[in-house]
């Protein structure tokens, strides 16, 4: 096989790295790719160099953006008082997504975990202790999600901001045209214990 | 939203247009690139670079590669007088990798579809003919998909082909390790019919 034709197979090798995409996929996005070499092969490898030589985490609240502090937190109408703490940057994605959140984030960078040896020092706990202080703030949402880990994460940071500020968590119920024969049984008890009357 | 941030939004709608790849899936692939932007980010793209300026359709053939004539076209060692037609060049890899077959392929791009407005010349019909020909093939494999749009095809390059050349196709059954309970009727009707004595 050519030298030419192996950096085909590097490249379909790398795309299987991505997750969601298996070998087979990487070979047929692979093909899709060069098919497409004019609209998409080409805008994709100028806009990866760019997002290559740029990306970085937001060095406050651990966003992902192309500056050392995100638009987020540079936005000094975001300097609400509150705080919005999220696993990772997806959750971040999805909040503003929804648009129901004016105030800033704080991404810790997954959960605490004894089975994978994650500590307090290896997520962005202690810049959140800091930075409740340093930006006056009065309410911080723990928005983790509702796993074992998770809630774990939610106790220890509860224990570390206790009587600083005050901490909420995000309703737990039943989503928006979610059908209850899907639901877990978690979220149907927690739908069940947080029942409103009508 | 800066500038800089739409980049990241321009790389998500690019990786969205990918086959198997939807918007969520594509912000997940974006989030796990910028994650590992030293060992996967920038190294995939260098390489889709590098595979964007060079690959191409091998002329004779229609594979995929970085040259004009692709690898196999090139290999003398594969001009036994047999081509192998297959509808894509995920076929084509498919049999490379199963590495049963010594000949050289020949890529049709599809297969005729009336509903679709596909005819003969908007495939690699025309060259199939005079390839048979100028190589001196004696054998035609007609590897095409068990749909009717693929075994519209191989009539049509039966026709084509007819008395000048070999014509076969692969032969059908059930899959090694296949269940019976999860195949199509077609295909146990096939296995069926070509029943062999043990
Ligand atoms: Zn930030
Ligand atoms: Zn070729």
């Amino acid at each position: 096989m050519s030298q030419s034709t192996d950096k085909i197979e590097d490249l379909i090798a790398l795309m299987a790295r991505l997750p969601g995409l298996g070998p087979r996929s990487a070979r047929r996005a692979v093909l899709h790719l060069i098919r497409k070499r004019g609209i998409l092969l080409a805008p994709l490898a100028d806009t990866l160099q760019e997002v290559a030589a740029t990306a970085r985490e937001c060095l406050n609240c651990g966003n992902v953006g192309t500056s050392d502090i995100c638009d987020i937190c540079e936005d000094a109408r975001r300097a609400n008082g509150i705080l919005c703490v999220v696993e990772d940057v997806a959750d971040l994605w999805a909040m503003e997504r929804a648009g129901v959140f004016k105030g800033r984030y704080h991404v810790l960078g997954g959960t605490l975990s004894a089975l994978d040896g994650v500590g307090p020092d290896e997520l962005r706990i202690p810049q959140l202790v800091t930075r409740v202080q340093a930006e006056e703030i009065t309410e911080v949402i723990l928005a983790l999600n509702a796993t074992i880990d998770g809630q774990t994460t939610v106790h220890y940071i509860a224990d570390q901001l206790e009587n600083r500020v005050e901490l909420t968590s995000l309703a737990q119920g039943v989503p928006i045209g979610g059908e209850l024969d899907y639901l877990d049984d978690g979220t149907i008890t927690a739908a069940m214990n947080a029942r409103k009357k009508l």
